[in-house]
């Protein structure tokens, strides 16, 4: 947690911050900072900058109601967030012990529009996971977007029916975007520090069967490789966001 | 596990090589191969192609001893493995915990000399895990070639003390290679698609601190940043890699 992403919704009075339980386990058992200290902090889909931190009244203990948390004031906010990745992400549902740790490196890596898409290769149980429930998501990006220091929460969508998403919704996605399909047959090398925006797909282990690759290239993608090595997921999603918009 | 890495070591007869309890047990639970299967292989250290599944005479046990796990016979191998990275990795010693999945990864990358270094923010009791154990060490770098369907071992080397490393080594590891040293201050931008030899330095949760950095520069390392996001170990790894050498 490389700053504290304060959410207007938890505004006790007017400039009042309250934290969350785990913000508050983090300040107290990390942090270790005391009255008065001053924080990084961030305002939910605003401006980042500093704020000063009030413990909770009774001291913190972490099996309590959120009541208990202290609360941050004062905020100095005179930075804006780093600017988001110029993209479009959809990607097959990982395996639920890999959503996570995607979900954060894709939040922390810059990621604003990601779509998690059914592919003949995942399995029907993954959509059941406990961690595609709401709140469990929501965790996943603000941790992504604490650890990198930014504000803006990015849109996920679940598309558990792939061929209306990709004959209906893709056409609209792909305008004035180029169109990346990872995908090693067929393929161009895949391009390095692209100056334009794009619209990425990346497939689940054991990649897209035929029928999705071809439908893919209808809606106009190309398909592009990322040389001999197989990489995970986890692997893959920052090697890739990093060779395309290098930062 | 995307090839199996067969160890000239583990020889039964000439042209034969016994299977690894943890090989064994992929190919029994995950490929679910049959006799006489051809599957994909490679020598350590060596090259790739196919060979032929043996099962076990009486079947597999995964709580037996490893001489009851099956073989691979009839090899032909007619692949190179994929090149190396043309670069030397120096990194401050991970948290046990992000240590095995940062060797599968560095591995997978194509990174073959490896120094995992302390750094005055490196806990000491890092040095005392158990994953630092050779046997866990190669068992990470083994599984992270079988990710990748690469052959070639790296050479990963520990380094208890910073100073003697960076006044006496580095400066042999530095001729005819670029230094490059990931430290937010005083820096460049990182290049992309670099097109020489390079030392990379990466700095532990917290950064070198002063007397490290100083260090680092007097050797001739060049400080480079990746821009505003705090990205984790795990993630920045594969991010830094990819740009600098995409594949």
């Amino acid at each position: 947690m490389n700053s504290i992403l304060l959410n207007p919704d938890h505004t006790l009075s007017a400039g009042q911050y309250r934290l969350t339980a785990r913000q508050q386990q983090h300040i107290s058992k990390v942090i270790k900072a005391e009255a008065g200290a001053v924080l990084r902090v961030g305002l939910l889909n605003g401006q980042m900058g500093e704020g000063i931190y009030e413990p909770p009244s009774e001291g913190f203990d972490q099996n309590k109601e959120i009541s208990d948390c202290g609360y941050i004031h004062s905020l100095n906010l005179f930075r804006s967030p780093p600017a988001p990745l110029p993209m479009v992400l959809v990607m097959a549902l990982p395996r639920p012990n890999m959503l996570k740790r995607t979900l954060h490196n894709i939040t922390a890596m810059g990621v604003k529009e990601l779509y998690l898409i059914h592919s003949a290769k995942v399995e029907k149980s993954y959509w059941q996971s406990p961690v595609l429930q709401p709140e469990s998501i929501e965790q996943c990006l603000l941790e992504g977007l604490e650890q990198a220091k930014d504000t803006l929460m990015p849109k996920l969508t679940f598309v558990p029916r792939f061929r209306p998403f990709v004959e209906d919704q893709l056409p609209a996605l792909l305008n004035n975007k180029m169109g990346l399909l990872a995908h090693p047959y067929k393929a161009i090398r895949c391009p390095v520090d692209l100056q334009q925006p794009c619209v990425l797909a990346l497939g689940p282990e054991g990649g897209w069967n035929e029928f999705e690759v071809e439908k893919w290239l209808e809606a106009g993608m190309q398909a592009v490789h990322l040389g001999e090595r197989i990489l995970k997921v986890e692997t893959v999603v920052p090697a890739l966001l990093s060779r395309l918009y290098p930062s």
